[in-house]
């Protein structure tokens, strides 16, 4: 992180939003936060330099990874400089007055309001509404009077938009995580243990891969993520995207890329970082 | 493909959607059709007996692998037997009449309207509402007399429906395309070049995915997918979803398979099916 009083970090989504709450927790309260209307918008925003750093969501316990964020990172020049994991705690939020018998509309994110399943078929004569997004859905209800409207959102948009919690916690699976990156103008060189993202392409000859991860397995660097990704349009071709941990040192994974350089088609080394490690997720 | 005369096929969504066009592709067009509200609704229909088949999303090229339907098939006994690339072409679908120019609401779920910011950022004066699926939101507009709306949704939906088509292709990129599996109670055995699908987790020891892998580089048998997932609660083990093809007589991959269970903790073979070659994108 830059050393600015009060960082500028951009994200996508409104103020309330899962990447706010993340946000807060990688960078501590003391921070000022962009909201952008896409992810793209976020990239630009720090390549501008309207925000010191962006966060964006990478991979999904549930869902997956972000691909849509890896493309953005191959066609901008950011690095990577820091990643946190959220657990995505949906909670059900209404005006302050509001009961929980006395709601009839749910409104979220269609993805959202498929992981409260359970929750809300416990509801009795609800509607649920499909919503852009989580804290879109949460603002939503301070332009209407109705209090028989609820949302489900993060709790940081009970905070913003001061709605009461009836309930917490009610995904049907606690076991969803979102890893958000950190993206700056300037790489970082991280002193402790850190991690190193990297995407590159091979060419289509059997074992080539396996050929590759010997250039990690060789030096016993510990690989934390690998995944392949069929090229659109280049039948047989794949895009790889790894992380990897690395001593303070830093020698041992110098090599390593040296070494794999030689046998992809394209490499792009997306930053080197301080690892946020699972045990604090705990 | 079991040989009644006309399949049941089970899928998620409503009639029309991207899923009953992968259906229509993969079994051809003499077959019926079983639209269940959720994933797990096409799993129980076919261990069930209510339909023959299932056919599944597994994974995007835009938005990555669909790990809710990994999930399942770890959870439930059914096998792929089969699978299908379906190019994913979004079509702006009114009642008959409507014209384009007249459209002052688009409706369809998230991801689809996301996918099609440009062409909708082109239409002036209209507003966006996010529903909950896309042939859902095409269902839709028969209930409605007003000409002014319009649906983003599958080609399909505009014969289920009997809906005009006011534009084409508009999704912003167009390769976008989703991989589906065939699902069913029995395993089949191809008798060409086939994909085996399998999913396993290892012990967490350095270079031991490397060993892994060579179990498969030794015998030059190709990978055509490799990911790996974190298992939650499970600091430093992951599970690994791995593709690979074998010739007619699978002697290599029979050896192969042996071989890996004795590195793995858990291995669970998915199915193995002909392969969907990619070259019939085109």
């Amino acid at each position: 992180m830059t050393q600015a009083v009060q960082p500028i970090v951009a994200f996508q989504g409104e103020h309330g939003a899962y990447s706010e709450e993340a946000a807060q927790q990688h960078y501590g309260t003391n921070l000022s936060t962009l909201p952008c209307e896409s992810f793209e918008g976020v990239f630009s925003a720090v390549r501008d330099e309207e925000a010191n750093e962006g966060l964006v969501p990478i991979e999904n316990s549930l869902a997956g990874s972000v691909h849509r964020n890896y493309d953005l990172l191959m066609r901008h020049e950011l690095h990577i400089v820091g990643e946190t994991h959220l657990r995505i705690r949906h909670c059900l939020l209404a005006l302050p007055g509001t009961s929980l018998e006395s709601v009839r509309i749910v409104s979220s994110h269609p993805q959202a309001l498929a992981q409260c399943e359970h929750f809300l078929s416990s509801l009795k004569g609800v509607d649920i509404v499909p919503a852009y997004d989580t804290a879109g859905s949460a603002k939503a209800l301070r332009f209407d009077d109705k209090v028989e409207r609820a949302a489900i959102a993060a709790e940081r948009a009970a905070d913003v938009y001061d709605l009461d919690i009836l309930a917490r916690d009610i995904e049907d699976d606690p076991s969803n995580y979102t890893r958000f990156l950190a993206l700056a103008l300037e790489p970082v060189q991280p002193e402790e243990e850190s991690k190193t993202s990297i995407a590159f392409t091979l060419d289509n000859q059997p074992g080539i891969l396996y050929k590759a991860l010997g250039v990690f397995a060789s030096r016993e660097i510990d690989l934390t993520k690998i995944e392949s990704r069929p090229i659109v349009g280049k039948p047989w071709e794949y895009m790889f995207y790894l992380d990897f941990v690395s001593g303070p040192a830093g020698n041992k994974s110098k090599a390593a890329l040296e070494e794999l350089e030689t046998m992809t088609t394209s490499l792009r080394i997306l930053g080197t970082y301080e690892r946020h490690l699972w045990q604090k997720w705990n």
